[in-house]
Formats: C-alpha cells, structure tokens, sequence
C-alpha cells in the first residue's frame, strides 16, 4: 500500500493536495514593528500558569506586521504567488520557563490558509484577519522608500472590525529590531479530547528559532499605535497602551525547520 | 491564578477571543449533495492503512455543498452574522474500522476560520476555498424553489483554480439525502511532533455525530458534476467521476457535542 | 463589421464578456429595513441644489439591507451563483423634484462589480463594502424563521471599519415595509468631463420604479442601530440617529428594465 | 447652501466619502509584461467602428500585471494601505484613430473600487478579479531579485475562475518596457440612456497620458503565458496566443491629472 505523503491534511499518495508542504519553509518578508509598554498583569494574564513573567520590563509588548512571501524547499509557490504571498499581525510578549527567557505570541491574525496550519503546527494561536502594510518602493510619489523620512501604515481587521491601526515615520538607523520579539519562542501546542469536556489529548510545552537568518539594515521609527476591541477579539482590552517604546522597519530572510519540545504536561 | 476559558486559542481569562467557543455547536443549512461512483481503488488510495475500504460499492462518492449558519449555545453569534456564516464544499467516502462502517470527509473546503478550527478538533482536512451555492427564495424569478423543477448551482475553487461545479434539478420526492454521508463519521485526529522529521504527536481514531437532527424533506435530482484539479488540489485526479448516482437537496439542522475516541495509534 | 453586443464595457461581439447584461434585470431577495429620523437639514446637505427636501417628515431615512439573487432574462447566472448573488445596504431619503416626491439613494455599498455597474447605470453612488444579514432558514436551532420573535442582525463595513450594525426582532405583522423607500427613486447621472477641471459631460436627473414585484407578508420589527465613521466614509456623522421610528423584514421579488429621464442639466 | 466636493459619488459637502478624490493621483508600482501576437483580425473584432487597426504588428498584444500604490495630491491614502494598494490585469493593444496610433486598453481586472471608478472615468472596461503577482524583495530565499536570473509569476482569476497564469525569468536589460502599452491610449467612454433600448446618452472617444513619470531600468524576459475562457470571459478566445514576443519587467512611478477630448459622437 503506498504511502501518504505532505505534511498536513490532506493526505493522498502524491502529497500534492496537503495544505502545507515539509520543512524547511523559507520566508523573505517586511516587518513593521511597534514596541509599547502595558501593566505587567496584563501580559501575566496571557501566559498559562507554567509560564512566569519576564524578570525585566515584563509589561513590554511588540505588535509585528508582517508582509511575507514564503516556500519550500521546491520553490514552486513562488511561481503561484496565490499560494506564497500573505500577510500577519501578531502579538509577542516575553517570558520566563524554567530559568529561560522567551519571546511567546498571545495574539495572532493572518490571511492565508497554509499559514494558519503552519502556525497550529507552531503553536501560535492564529485567526484570519485583514491586513495591510504600506509597502516601499523605488520610484514615484505613491511610496515611501526605506529610510530616514519614510512613512507607513498598518492596519488589521477581523471579523470586519478594526482592530489596529499603526503609523510610524523612520527616524534613523536602529542597532536592533526591537527587543521583544527577539528571543527564541515559547508556545504551547494543545489539542483538546474528542471527548465532551475532555481534558488535552496533547499538551506540551516546545521552543523553535529561524535559521539562515539574513537582513538589511534595521530602522528605528517613531510611532502612533491605536487598538480596538471587537465582541471577537480583545486586543485593546488585553493588552493597552500605556507607553510607546518605539517602532523598527526591517526587511528579512530566514528559514525554519522544526523546533524542540521542553516538556509533556 | 485565574483559568483561561474559551475552546480553542487565543485563550483569555474570559475566553472571548476564542477562535471557537465550548460546544455544543449548533447549524442549519441547506445542503445539496451529488453522489457519484469513482474507481474504487481511487477511495482506496485516500484511506489510511488501518481503514478498509466499504464492503458494498466501495467506490461511491458523495460531493457535498452546504450553505451553514451556526453559533454556540450562547446564539449569539447569530445576530453577527459574519461570525456565524459560512460555507463548505466536502468529499466524503465510506469505510470500514474494526467491523464497522463509516463516512469519511478526505477532502473539504470552507470559507472561514471558525469553521477550520472547528474541523481541526473533529478530523476534518480543511482548506479554505471559494464556495458558491444558489439559495431558494420564496419570491421572484431570481431564485428557484425548493421543489420539482428547482434548479441549483454549486462552485468550488481553492487559490483561484475552478475545482468543481455542479448543477441540479429537482425531479421529485426522495426517501433519503443520499447513502454516502449518512453515516457516523470516522476521521483520524494526528498532529506532527515539532522536531524535524518528528512522528506522531497525537494520532487517534475517532468518530462522531450530530444530535438533535431535523429536517425538511429530501429530494431527488438530476445532477451533473464537473471536477479539476489544481497545482495544490486533487480532485478530478484523485477521485474521477465514472457515474453519477444522483443528485439530492435538502433543508436541515443539527447539534455537535463531542465524539468518541476509538483508538490511540 | 460584426457589431458589439454587452450592456456594459468590455464590448465584444458575443457580448458574453459584457460586466452586465442587457436589461430586464430580475431578482429575489430578503430586506432588512431600519427607518429612523435624522436632523432634516442632514438630509437637505446630501440633495443636490435642484432638488428640495420632502415636504412631510424631511428627516425620516431609511438604511436597508439587501441578501439578493439576481440575473439577466437568460437565468443562466443562477447555476453559476458567484455570479448571481450579492449584498448590499443602502441608505435612502425622501426628497422633491418639480413638484413629485421621490425615494432618492444617497449612499450604498454592494459586494460584487455586476451590482456596481447596474448601480452606476441607474445613479446609485455604489461603493464596495463587506455587508453580512442573518438568513432566515426553516430548521435547526442556528437561523431565526421569518415570524413574530425572528431576531436578524445585519452589518456593513468598508476599507476594514465597521460602518453600521442593526438588530431588529419581528414584533408582528405590518401594513408596508416603510415609508421611505416607497416611492419611485430620483437619482442624477453624472459624469465629469475628462479634462482637468472640466465640468460635466453628462449631467442627468432620472427617474425609475421596478416592475413585476410579488412579495411576502410584511413584518415590523424593533429595532437598534448603530452607526460610525471612517475616514473614508461619513454615515454617523451625515446622517445621525435621532429617533428610531421601526424595523422591517420582507421578502421580495422584482424586475427592473429601464427608467425615464427627468431633466438634462 | 454648500456646494458637493469630492471627484466621484457619493457626493458630499466635505467631499470625505467620495470614492476617489480629485486628481492628480498618484502612482508607484510593479509591472510584469508579457507580450505576444494574436490574430490581427481578433484585435481588429474588438475595436469600435470608428477605430482602425495598428497599420505595423496589428496582432501584437500586451498582457499586463501591475501592482500598484496609490493615492491624491493629500498623499493620506498611503497611511491606510487599504485605501492605496490594489493590483490590475489587463490587456492593450494598439489601433488607429484620425490618423495617428494610439494604446488601447480592451480588457481590465482590478481588484478595489477606487481603482474601478478611476477606470471609468479614463474610459478603462474594469471589472474586478483576484490578481497575484511575485513581488521581489531585497532578502532570503523567497522572492527574487530585480535582475539577471529573477522569476516571477503573475495570476489573474475572475468568478473563481482562472484566466491567465504568466511566468518570466528575467535574461538582460532592455532598452524598453514593450511597445504595445508604449503609447497614449485611446479609450471611448460610453453611458447608455437610463430609458429602454436607449443609444447612448454620453459617447466620447478621448486621450490620455501619465505625466511625472520615473522608473528603473528595464528588464527583458523570458516568457510563459496560458490563457483560459471562463462563461463569464472571453480571454482565450477573443486574443489567443499565437507567438510570445517577449517578457517584461520594470518598477515605475507615474502621476495622471486628466486627459482630451479627441471626438463626440
């Protein structure tokens, strides 16, 4: 009998109709990024009971858009670009597991199929949502460029409501890209029972990094940062504004091929 | 601590970001459905190794699209009408498990996030998709009846490829809504290990159904059906139409509270 | 030279590529109806200045939403609904043109381009937006029936804001299904010359009325709206809610095929 | 009594809901050409009578992909990209009018309104469609670089189906982008009377350039392009593929503040 192949379902002999293919996956993509601070509880209310605090600045927050192109290793999505090109908005906070700091996103919104099941299979709780990123280009005046001067906006709906709306204007080169979504990630993958009030079928705790990692110069910004809730999502109300820290522009690469697990709750 | 709530992630203390709430789910909708007869060694080749095939006409197929408004029992989804409705597009086959025969979806497309949560917890392979059905109307020349001489249409298409149309007529009364889809279903739940070339996290046989069914009367029709194939989805390859058994329409509504686990693998 | 046939652009010869059809038009459809009143002089700021305000009740508006199903005198866009469906919701007012009282649209959002060029045609000022209705179906517990107790929500929303909400629940029967969109409607067909600065190079008042309606019972309802801004589109601010005078639910039938021109200007 | 601002309907004395404002607008964007000869005759079938062929290469067409940024001379569109970003498809060809060659625009897919609307005005033949196109970016290994080896893909699909599908790689530099979209266009624009059976109320034959405009340099490709018919288009057929002349690849910008009149007819 042969055998199934692709990585997600659905599964058939060829692998070609499977949502998402094998790893590695390589991404080229922008990131917006604005860092603000919040009441601590805030963010301590977002992390699951085996996860304490960041020992510094625990009430810091970086909300990342992101505008991606992304593949395997065959390359041939590039080509459909239907099938390549998406957009997310996230959420990281940092925090402790076992004597380690993390990075760890709480809140997630993409547009693409394949990207939800790459993130479940990741550990981050993703939503569908609209986004939009002001993309630079090299020429005409309908587009910033990337440098000092340069001006963009970002926006996330879900569910046809607003839930963010960033502006930021680059001020000068940075030394880094923020220092919230910076450190390996720390998810929980749990899947519920079939079972009606079942407990988890699967529970556990894993940490991932990209590799192949590489980037142009990273830009510092200064930023304007609005959100909303929704009756579907919190965002305003989980996580507020109390101060901005700052915004970044980057432009990146990297690739990621799996993660480790850190426990078996 | 206070306890997250909410059914699937993001969780929150008050579980309202949830992608999905706690069930029990509730759904009316209308369905229209075309069953067909492919090779059965197509059927074969979708089922995986510890699932035979249907000991009688192993190679039907039922094509089903259902037009669904749904909501927890809180309802209140219902009166935000984009968080409640959504459509699908789905093959189910029959199999056998240990002695007993079962429906299988091996291939589903739908069109909105909530749905793919919801089918990820029962075994469903989602994809999203573009789905299309014409709706009965009571009044007008721009809709037909539900009733001999009703005519519908049905689309599919996934990363802007056509994967199937159908088109109905409705010829009369019938006993049933179709044998292809009328039983428990029988869907495997596996999620990957994180690390590179890992196994089986999770890898479970389960089944379910709904409860607290009702339903108008199911009808009879003629069906004609045309399937594609796509870079990214098989469908006229994977399971080709050799003979349409016929076509059926039909109003309903139902319940979901959980299934059972048949086996750990 | 064979010649062009297609109501709209593009032109060709089959006309099959034609954005419309020719008319008559035909459509079936569910109406989701709020009237309220509004300071009269909000509504005189969106009249042109040759055409007065109504002379009884000159605040009273209406915004309406519409599930529709429509298609051309051939019906084939019925089995290829994709192309036959749309919504919409539209905020009509009451005004005067030489001495005739007439229903006049003054803003509305639709979601398919077909819907945009008959509107265009007629002298709506047609945007896109995301609109969603709550359907009526016969069974399960997820769709209210279309009876005393039936609770519908309707929402619009344009460029990623919410524009408006509304939720009614059928109280009984009623003898109309509102006032203000009753009458026949007056629109201006207005195109802007193609040179810089130019004035109009077609400049219209007509008039129009569907034809062959059939139609339901009508329903009152309670009802609850709530409107917003964007930046992009005025509805709270242009048109206020000072008084909520009632809800509606009906389903319809009509055909449209042509109107009359009132005045060249 | 205050006077309606704003460049298309919805009119208002703010102008804020417009559905596009005032030119000049402004342009930045990506173009992926594919150029090809068809049968002279089939581009001749669709010109107007009063429109004759190219008199050098009349069968040469060019399918062209943009990706676009734009907004007014307020520039407050960049900052909400969901107000400024859109992509097109569409296909020129060249024809006399009065004794001098002209670009023609005969078919057009857009994907936002205010793209729609500008269309209209200029005389474009817009219908929306689902476009997709590679974007090239500066890092990883997801996206191709502006230059000597850099492939890209570019989709255009349309009541889900697909139309066209393109795929370049990038061989040299070119001294120009095409010479089929390389002229001023020609557009007619034509506004059916509202009455039954009506000629035209508005029948303008009218010209139009860009102005402002800076690009980077060109790229020559080779080019794959496979062209489908949907009920709904005539692509295939109407302008088959009977010899690719060549690719094309060039980043622009461009700025457009009205055109001329050329004829009323």
């Amino acid at each position: 009998m042969p055998e199934f192949r692709g990585f997600a379902p659905p599964y058939t002999v060829s692998g070609r109709s499977a949502l998402i293919p094998k790893p590695p996956w390589h991404y080229s993509g922008d990131l917006l990024t604005v860092e603000y601070r919040t009441d601590p509880e805030r963010v301590r209310a977002l992390l699951p009971d085996d996860v304490g605090p960041a020992p510094e600045d625990p009430g810091a927050v970086a909300l990342v858009w992101a505008d991606w192109q992304s593949c395997s290793d065959s390359f041939e999505e590039l080509l459909d670009p239907a099938r390549s090109q998406y957009k997310e908005a996230f959420v990281v906070v940092r925090c402790e597991f076992e004597g380690t700091v993390y990075s760890r996103c709480v809140l997630i919104w993409v547009n693409t199929d394949f990207a939800i099941a790459r993130g479940l299979h990741q550990g981050y709780p993703k939503k569908l949502g609209s986004i939009h990123m002001t993309r630079p280009m090299p020429y005409g005046k309908a587009a910033p460029r990337v440098g000092v001067g340069g001006r963009f906006g970002a926006t996330l709906a879900a569910y046809d409501h607003r839930l963010a709306s960033a502006r930021i204007e680059i001020t000068g080169p940075s030394e880094t890209n923020g220092f919230v979504n910076a450190l390996p990630m720390l998810h929980h993958r749990q899947v519920r029972g079939i079972e009606r009030d079942a407990g988890w079928a699967l529970d556990e705790v894993v940490t991932m990094s990209g590799y192949d990692g590489e980037a142009g110069p990273a830009w510092a910004a200064r930023a304007e940062l609005e959100l909303h809730d929704s009756p579907w999502d919190e965002l305003a109300s989980a996580l507020p504004v109390r101060e901005i820290i700052g915004g970044y522009y980057r432009q990146v690469g990297t690739s990621w091929n799996g993660g480790t697990t850190l426990a078996h709750r």
